[in-house]
This record gives structure tokens, sequence and C-alpha cells, in this order.
């Protein structure tokens, strides 16, 4: 450790108080955690303050000494945006994790950003409220990633994503500036909504230490459908007619392509909902006010979809229990990818109209490099969001493939997950030079040091 | 006119062909239009380009001459945003009204920054979609205008501000660079969304030239309904009634306190719905998808309230007619208010936990200054935004009054009509210094010679 770290940590030793800096031996390998298995370096010290003062004495001080700091929330990140570099020290909000009580009238909530998505979850729904967002990662990521990821999950096309659940943010600039702005005012024009930067952002402009947070009615009722169809066309066929027949109540719109369902059936520990052997399966979900008429109603708008040869085959959640079981199904995946060694996975945006062609295509050149390929693809259907793992012998011509097939068609490199460090040499693909330039310029303007996640999303000086 | 602005007009009349410059006599007195009335200067020149790249141009010459620009669309504004300042040319974006077809399997249209919002929900209607925002001035209010000041309207609890409809945008910046990022992707995280930068930021930051609009599926069922009530607090109960039994299907909440009904009804050219001399008045509407049973059930609610005791009087429409006549009520206030000499109108945010007391206040206080003062408000009640209007012989103090009472109670001095020139001096109000010096530190970063609307929202230089 050299002597300028060791006189910064001394500094905030003080500052931050008893556990707030963890330095040499102190440093537990779980800061190196990735879920990807990539671990990161070995920080020399890691900061844990413990409220948003803290967290401004730590940067200022970093900034100060020109510190590399890598902010860590509960390290369930995709892109390797929490992953240590050497060089950086640790700012982990691991005890920020407050939650106010939820505001009942106005359907809003404070939090920290070290609490936990299902922490939000389970607050809200503590108030006979809702949080629109969920992702298989709820009991370990945080609001604060989430933020900084501007996470997605399975009800976007109902709620949208992690933007629009934030009404507003309290973030920390590198120089240990405070914006706090928590009113969380549905409506409010006085002056730049700045809380919008450092969505999506990674953590790159800032550290958001709180949020204020939109909550939604709990609902009344919820059901949903797994369903087998014959075709790409027909499941996008079947969202727009669920669109049209039950407006705002559809929440989910996931899909399974052949051949990870059939796979999954050959393993899974619950009987399966519907046999294996089809091109698509789909899960859809509705949350309604009505129980009493919604499940009957979806329950109508399938089975016309099966008399019109739209849907192979449906079967509709008739209890929580079976409702649950179908969504375990969907999570399901999870089990039976995570279970494959070297597995190459990939999280993209593709318009719907052009989504067929882009699968084929890919496919074709995947299967032109390797006839051995095994292609396994799910996703937020609803979203143009699939998540798609190929099993290879060469990684590297899988991911050109797929990307430059994914920019060629108009979609995103990142739906959900985000570039961090590991998706920037593919930033280019699908975004311009004057964009990446802009990107440069609010960095440089926020960041001028770059001591905030430095090279995730992209480098500031990319010659240097 | 100087000589560097005569060879910056003649350089860009070439590059902006037939029209594209106008300057000394054939400036229109229209570019000085103002709805409040305050008519800005008669600028050297406006600059009219037919596409982005003509803006680009134009951006890239006056910001090499440092010239100052004002940004106009429709002129609609009511922040004094688009009032040209002396020494100002305007930039026009009145020949750039296209709009492409609408996507409508994934319910998009991209459009550009001159076209009107009505084209927009018109150019939706026809393909059988929906445009979430409605606000009076859709006539000549353009989507550029829109997105800048994060317009919000009737529609904002069920479809969000202008930021919610925008997938994507296109901005030129001050030094002429174009930003494209017209996808339109529903869910995309790849790098930055710079797009949120330019929306609310009053053309500050950059120039928007295209938007990727999203759509909705156009509602089976539109009801509305005009209630009586016997206080705000009954108002208040009645939205969270609404919403538990009817989820998402409530899509306008507005409210009209005494004595403003009073007073349109005694000069209305319609039948009033229901009698005058109730403390407050709702107009409520829904749109869903179920024609012959929404209606119903709207009413089944509506009429428990009144059951209940939180209802005075209900009149449901039950034809599109009355359903019209009902909204043309609501916006009747506009004829009443806007026939008041000297009359000053605020448009403010409150959390409606506080919006009683803010009320009491302010109206004690202002009379405590004027007893003869009149007090009219209206306005969005579902997104906690009043329209606060006062007749007093002393304006200042009124102002005074209503945005330090806004302060205190935690809302927000411009709910939807942004801060422009004319609220700047109460921004401090209810932003911090830190804020404030972001927002100046992004201004520096994205035009660093100021020539973009320059003087609106906040200063660059207070102190120069």
């Amino acid at each position: 450790m050299s002597p300028e770290t060791q006189q910064l940590l001394s500094a905030l030793g003080d500052r931050l108080g008893a556990g707030g800096v963890l330095a040499g031996s102190d440093v537990d390998q779980r800061y190196r955690d990735d879920p990807d298995g990539r671990l990161g370096a070995l920080a020399e010290a890691v900061l844990r303050p413990r409220d948003t003062d803290g967290v401004a004495a730590a940067l200022a001080a970093c900034n100060a000494f020109r510190q590399p700091v890598v902010i860590q929330g509960g390290r369930t990140g995709l892109a390797g945006g929490a992953r240590v570099q050497p060089g950086e020290i640790v700012l982990s909000l691991e005890r920020m994790t407050g939650l106010a009580a939820p505001d009942r009238q106005a359907a809003t909530i404070v939090v920290e950003a070290g609490a936990t998505l299902q922490a939000v979850q389970e607050a809200a729904d503590g108030a006979g409220l809702m949080f629109g967002v969920d992702i298989g990662a709820r009991g370990s990521a945080t609001v604060g990633g989430n933020i900084a990821t501007n996470a997605g999950g399975i009800r976007v096309l109902r709620y949208g994503m992690y933007r629009a659940q934030v009404l507003g943010l309290e973030t920390v600039l590198a120089d240990g500036s405070v914006l706090t702005s928590l009113k969380g005012l549905p409506k409010d024009n006085s002056g730049y909504d700045l809380g919008q930067l450092f969505i999506g952002a990674e953590g790159t402009l800032g550290v958001v230490t709180r949020a204020a947070i939109k909550l939604h009615p709990k609902p009344a009722s919820e059901v949903n459908a797994f369903c087998a169809l014959p075709s790409l066309d027909a499941a996008i066929a079947l969202l727009a007619r669920l669109r049209q027949k039950l407006g705002p109540l559809l929440s989910a719109y996931e899909v399974n392509f052949a051949p990870l369902y059939d796979i999954m059936v050959a393993s899974m520990a619950m009987p399966a909902p519907l046999p294996p052997g089809s091109p698509v399966y789909v899960l859809a979900e509705i949350q309604g006010s009505e129980p009493e008429r919604d499940g009957e109603r979806f329950a109508e708008v399938l089975m016309q979809a099966v008399e019109d040869g739209v849907v192979d085959d449906v079967v509709v959640s008739q209890s929580p229990r079976e409702f649950r079981a179908l969504w375990d199904v969907r999570e399901d995946a999870n089990r039976v990818l995570f279970s494959m060694k070297g597995l190459i996975g990939v999280d993209i945006s593709i318009p719907l109209a052009r989504m067929a062609t882009f699968l084929q295509e890919a496919d074709a050149a995947i299967h032109a490099v390797d006839p051995g390929a095994d292609i396994y693809v799910f996703g937020h259907l609803g979203d143009g969001n699939l998540h798609y793992q190929v099993l290879t012998v060469d990684p590297a011509a899988a991911y050109g493939i797929i990307y430059r097939g994914v920019a060629a068609a108009g979609g995103g490199v990142s739906a959900e997950h985000g570039i961090g460090l590991d998706k920037k040499q593919w930033l280019h693909l699908v975004r311009s030079d004057a964009e990446i330039a802009t990107m440069r310029r609010l960095k440089a303007a926020l960041d001028p040091n770059n001591i905030l996640n430095p090279g995730r999303v992209f480098d500031l000086n990319p010659l240097a």
C-alpha cells in the first residue's frame, strides 16, 4: 500500500468510524464476487459509510487523492461494473440499508441505496402496495445498483424500467457534492431533473445514496398462463391480441424458445405444465382489480386464441400455488443454463418486426462456424429483450455474430444489464462517435479526475 | 445589424436555402408572440431550417460567432422560454413538421420537432393507436417544445409526463454535433440514455429535432364523470377509492375549487352539469377495453361513493357527446380566467397530504395583504398539480406567499410549465445550491459559449 493510500485510509478511518474502513487482511473475498465467476482483484481497502455524509466524505477524500473507486451494491451485476480492477478501492453501500415507512397516500417510499430490491418489495407489500420491478436477483441486488443499471426484469411492459419507478434521487458527486431531490412529486419541472443523469450511468457520474420510489396499488388478482405456440410470429400475434383485449391488465410476457424448454423438462423436479416439443413457449401474466372476473376474462381470450390457431396449447393458473408454479418453470431456465460450463450469454434488445430474421441469421452464422453449437434463448418478449446463450467452441465468433446482427437489426447490445467492463468493446456498434463523445463530456464535467467506476461503459481517454 | 451578424446570416442564407433565413422587415411579428401577452423583442433574424442538417449548420455557425439563439416551436410556453431577448436570433422549427407513418406493431411513431401535438394525436388515431399526452394548446404546441418542457396535461396519472412517452431523440448540440437515437426500443441500456438530458431542459442543452414517441392501444371505452364534493379531503379520498377499485382504468382526475366553478356557471354557454355552490368539483375519466362494462363499473363505484358520503352529487357521461361536454366544462375554466385582466397565475406541485394546509395558509396570507383578493384554483389533482390564480392589488406579495408556501410544503414551483425566464427568481426556493451548480456544470459542458436559450432556467454566470 502506498503512503498516499495509507494517509487517505487513515483520514477516512476517523471519519467513517468503527467498521467504516477495511484494509489489508480485513478485506473479505466476497468483495471479489461476480455472478459470472470472473473474480475481480482483491481491493486494498473497502470503504463502508453509514450515511450520505459518510459517502460524501469518502468521495471528497478519494477525489483529492485521485484514488479510483469502484462502487458496490449487491454485486449481482452481469456486465462487470462492480468487479474490482487493480488499484481501485471499494465503496460499498452495504451499511446503508434503511427504508422509511411507505407513504400510503402518495404510494411512495424513500430507501437507502444499499437496501435490497426484495426489502423494497416487502415494505410495499406490508403497506398494501406493490413495487413494479422484479428480477431474479431480488434478494441480493440493491436499489442503488438497480438504479445505476436502470434494471428491468419481468414486468417492464406494464410498469416500465427502473427509471419509471424513480421519483427522485440523492446522489453524491465525485467531489463530494450532495444532490438531494427526494420530494417524490409525480409532476415537477422546477429545473433540470438531475436524477435522470445517474439512472443507467452505471456509477460513472455519481453515487446514488437514497431514492424516492414510486409504488402501485397492490393488484387484487394475479393470474398467469403457460402457452405452447407454433412460431415466434404466433407469439407476437398473441402479444398484440392480449394487449388489445386486456389493455393494461397484461403485466408480463416471457418467452422460451426450443430447445431450451425440452432440456428443462428433461431434468425438472416438478411436473411440466405442458409437454415439450413446441417451437415457442410463452408465460403471460395479468394483474387486475377484479378477482372474481379477471382470470375468467384472461382464459376466454386465451381459449379464443387456441380456437383461432394462434396458440397450440395453454394452461391457466387456477390458484396462487399454480401461479407460483408457472413462474418457477420460467425461472427454472436459470438452473439449467447455470449448470452448463462454458456457456456464453448476451442480453439483447431487438425490434419485434426484425426478431425472427435476426434469430434465423444468427443461428445460421453460428452453426456455419461451429456446427455443434447449442443455442438457448429465453427472455422478455413483451419488451423485445432476449437472453441468448451459446455453447460453442468459438465464443469470440459467436459474440461477433450476435452483436453485429443486433446492430444491423436496429437493436441494443444491452437491454437491461448495462455495459460495464464486459460489453464496452461492442458499444460503438450501436452508439455513434458523437454520442460516445457526449458521454465523455458529461463524465469529464462531473468526474474530471475519473475516479468513479473508471473504465466502465467507455474509456474517458481512449488514447491514453 | 452588426457586420458579424450580417456575415453569419449571409453564410447561413446560402446553406438553408429559400426561406431559410428571414431578416429585417421579413421578420414577422408572430415571432414575438407570447401567450402571457408579454411581447418579446423583435429579432434581427429568424433561422428556419428544413432538416436536422440545417439545424446543425445553423448552430455550428452561431456557435462560431457566439451568437445567442432562442429556440421556438409553437410559442405556447407559459414561462417565457421562447420569448426573444435583445440580441438573440430565433431558430424556428416551423418548417420541420414531418411525421413518419406510425409503426402499429411496435406502437411507436417518429416525428419532427415542429409537428404539433395534435398532428401526433391524429396520426396515432389514424393507426388505431393513441398518444398518451393531451394539453389545451394541442393545436399549436409542438413536439419539440413539449419535450423541452417535459409537458404534462390531463392524463399524466395514467400515461406519465412527456418523458414517459419519449423512446429516443435526435438532438443537435450547440457546436452542431448531432446525436441520433431513434431506434424506439422499449428496453435499451447500451450506454447513457442521452435523450433524458434534453427532456425538460427547456432548450438550454440542445435542440431536439426528431423524437421516437411511444403510443398506446386506443381505448375501446372512454367515460367521464363530474362530481360535487364537500371538501378537498373528500376529493383525495375519492381518488384513492377510484385507484383501488378501478386500477389502471383511471386516466384523468381534475379538480376545480370554489368559487371558480360558480363563476363559470354564471356565464356558461352550455347548461351546467351540476349546480354551483359546492366547495370542490372533480372531473374523473376512465379509459378501458370493455365498452359494454366499463361505464357501468365506473358508475357503480361512484354511486357507492355517494352512498358513503364521499361525493355529494355526480353525473356520469352516457354518450360520446356527453363525454365531450364534460371535458368542455373543465376547459371552460380557461375562458373565464383569460377574460380577467391582471390575473396572476402559477403552476405548482404540492404533496396531497399537505395540500389542504397549503391552500388555507396561502388564502389567509394573501387576504391579509389584500382583503379584496380573489383566488381561483383548478388543476390536475391526481398529480398534485394546481393552477392557482389570484386577482390582487399586490401581485408581488401574492407570488412570494405562494412560492414560499409551496417550498415549505415540499412542492415544486413549476409542475408542468417549466422555469423559463419568468420563474427563474424562484428556483432557489426549491433547488439547492449544489443542484443549481450541477445544472451550470452541465450547461457549461454542452454549451460552453452559452448560445442556446441563454438565461432560461438559470443564469450560467450569475455574477457576470
